[in-house]
């Protein structure tokens, strides 16, 4: 079939809207239809150039959501008009990691969806002269249809709204999931958040369900406050505003016969890798975790004096929010709409397809939270 | 009253064996006979000067064992005549950090403990021209008499030898424990332990003890190899002979169905911060835990791509073993008693207090395991 998409044909251009070729599914995949995606910092990383692992041209886009409209041989958990998010995550439930019981991390396609491919080692998107079209981290929303492997598809409610439900494929999942699966975060806790984007957000809003007592939000704009405290933020904190913001955050939490200070968690959500010193340094002594979600610049390194995990402090980082896709996903999906997830205010910007570059415009300028394809 | 004692006159000099001065304990203050103490790198680390905290003059020491003698004002859980091993971790049971369950790292005496100094900001020790000398990390086994805090000694059995069990008050306590209480490694696990002294050892019998199916030992020197296999090790690399020390355990860990390879838990008895990554980075994608035991040198700093953390590496440290002292010490020599813990052998070496800097030689000429002086 045909369909149109927001085609990446070189690393650094704008994305080209164009109608693409793109095959039935093949045995244990779906064909589905795209109703919403959302843009995310990953796919203007890969976009940019500043990829390394980026493959060119390629359908970039994996916060979608949609409905199933064909499912290829012996796919058995899904049917035409199912509706679904679309994961990056995939979750076999027959791999070594996924049996473990302790990570995320399936392996059952890791190594074709490293390499922009099905899990067959092909593509089924093709341009309209048969060059083959690479897939982008098994999902390639920017399309408005797509193919998926059965495994890396949530079944999702169907009364839920696409426009909003997209941004569980990625940014809600990875904010809340660090706080509730990778952090374990308990009610009474104090935490700092470092970044105030729409990860962070979700990492605020995480521990808002999670119980926190304090919730210190960090980001070099205050601006960003304003929004982040009506997600739950009870404290606010601008590096560039005081001597020194781990000393700062310390001190902030220093609370009744503890005066020692720190946060019992932390996240960096900034991606930069002197943050992530900051986020696990402003830790608590003896028992602090340190959550990295941010994703670095090819090359950079994270970097601290071992003393300061020696005296208790554990360093951890999240793929997706630990969440496991096809089980989670659609629990956070009830939770949006049940009303315990804020979803409608971080979507700050509806775009048609043909306004794609426009939406990575509104990203850099740091005017949108997140702005949502709709097809 | 006198006492004989090996002081530390100066950072990089030999210890002098000369009688000092101690004072009476003070309220929550026990004397203690000291009748053994091992000689630990820590001490050798400041007693070189490398130490950017050592204070002079000082009694170095602590891992020692010995005989309550007097207990001062208000201290009620221990009486003459009580057998006991120092603690350089107390355990009050009563500070935040005590009761928070989550550490052992407990804070009452932390800031006096840290100045050389007991808990009312004095020293119990003088020469015998008045000058105070410091105690050290609140134990100074060094000498054949001491004071230390109520908080601060294990009472333990009567039956059991000082001259082993001595050894518990830090290397026996630091690798079993960074096994069971930091790690929490379960049965049927890999593991990988990068050093093969005395720490290592201990932490390779940690290891056997938790039931771990693979116990790689990591070390420069094949001599190191005999007794570790002694301890419980089943496959040794020296990464002097191996192209990439990190990739040659990742390829021993594939195991059945898991080809992606990677130890469940390694554990960095060096000290060296570059071992200390690799000792990350051989951990299992997904749910590896690395945990730092070596004392690293002043300003060193351990770094690694974040990328190893966000695929679900940890990674934390142990200062003894995370083990509460008054709680676990008691313990450790029970299991020592009942011969689930090893120690004799690795008391390689029995010296006089006239005879402790051969020891400090012995250390450095790899000769020793552990060598003790009885008083
Ligand atoms: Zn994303
Ligand atoms: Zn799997
Ligand atoms: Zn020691
Ligand atoms: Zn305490």
């Amino acid at each position: 079939m045909r369909t149109r998409a927001a085609v990446a044909l070189e690393a650094g251009k704008p994305l080209e809207i164009m109608e693409v070729e793109l095959d039935d599914p093949k045995a244990g995949e779906v064909l589905v239809e795209i109703k919403a995606t959302g843009l995310c910092h990953t796919d203007e990383f890969t976009r940019s150039g500043a990829d390394p692992e980026g493959l060119f041209p390629c359908i970039l886009g994996h916060e979608g959501a949609g409905v199933v409209v064909k499912v290829g041989e012996g796919v058995t958990t899904l049917k035409p008009g199912d509706h679904v998010i679309p994961l990056y995550t995939p979750e076999c439930r027959e791999c070594p990691s996924c049996l473990s019981g302790k990570t995320n991390l399936c392996t059952a396609i890791r190594n074709t969806q490293g390499q922009g491919l099905m899990p067959d080692g092909t593509t089924r998107f093709h341009m309209l002269d048969g060059t083959p079209i690479y897939h982008y981290m098994g999902c390639s929303t920017f399309a408005n249809h797509t193919v998926l492997p059965e495994i890396a598809l949530a079944k999702v409610r169907e009364d839920a709204p696409f426009d909003k439900i997209c941004y569980i494929g990625c940014g809600v999942t990875t904010g809340i999931g660090a706080v509730i699966n990778t952090a374990g975060v308990e009610i009474g806790s104090t935490a700092a958040v470092f970044g105030l984007g729409g990860i962070g957000l979700n990492v605020i809003q995480g521990l808002r369900m999670a119980g926190c007592d304090m919730i210190i939000g960090v980001d070099l704009n205050d601006d960003k406050a304003e929004m982040a405290k009506k997600f739950g933020m009870t404290h606010f904190v601008n590096p560039s505003k005081v001597e020194n913001t781990v000393q700062e955050i310390v001190n902030l939490t220093k609370r009744g016969a503890d005066q020692i200070g720190g946060v019992d968690y932390s996240f960096d959500a900034t991606g930069n890798v002197k943050v992530m010193r900051d986020a696990l340094e402003c830790s608590h002594r003896g028992w602090g975790v340190s959550v990295i979600i941010g994703v670095a610049p090819a090359g950079a390194e994270i970097s601290t004096r071992p003393f300061q995990l020696v005296t208790g402090r554990v360093w951890k980082g999240t793929a997706f929010g630990g969440a496991k896709g096809r089980t989670d996903v659609p629990k956070f999906v009830e939770w949006y709409m049940d009303g315990k997830i804020e979803i409608d205010s971080m979507i700050t910007h509806k775009l048609k397809l043909e306004e794609i570059n426009h939406g990575f415009d509104l990203m850099h300028e740091g005017k949108s939270i997140r702005a949502v394809v709709e097809f």
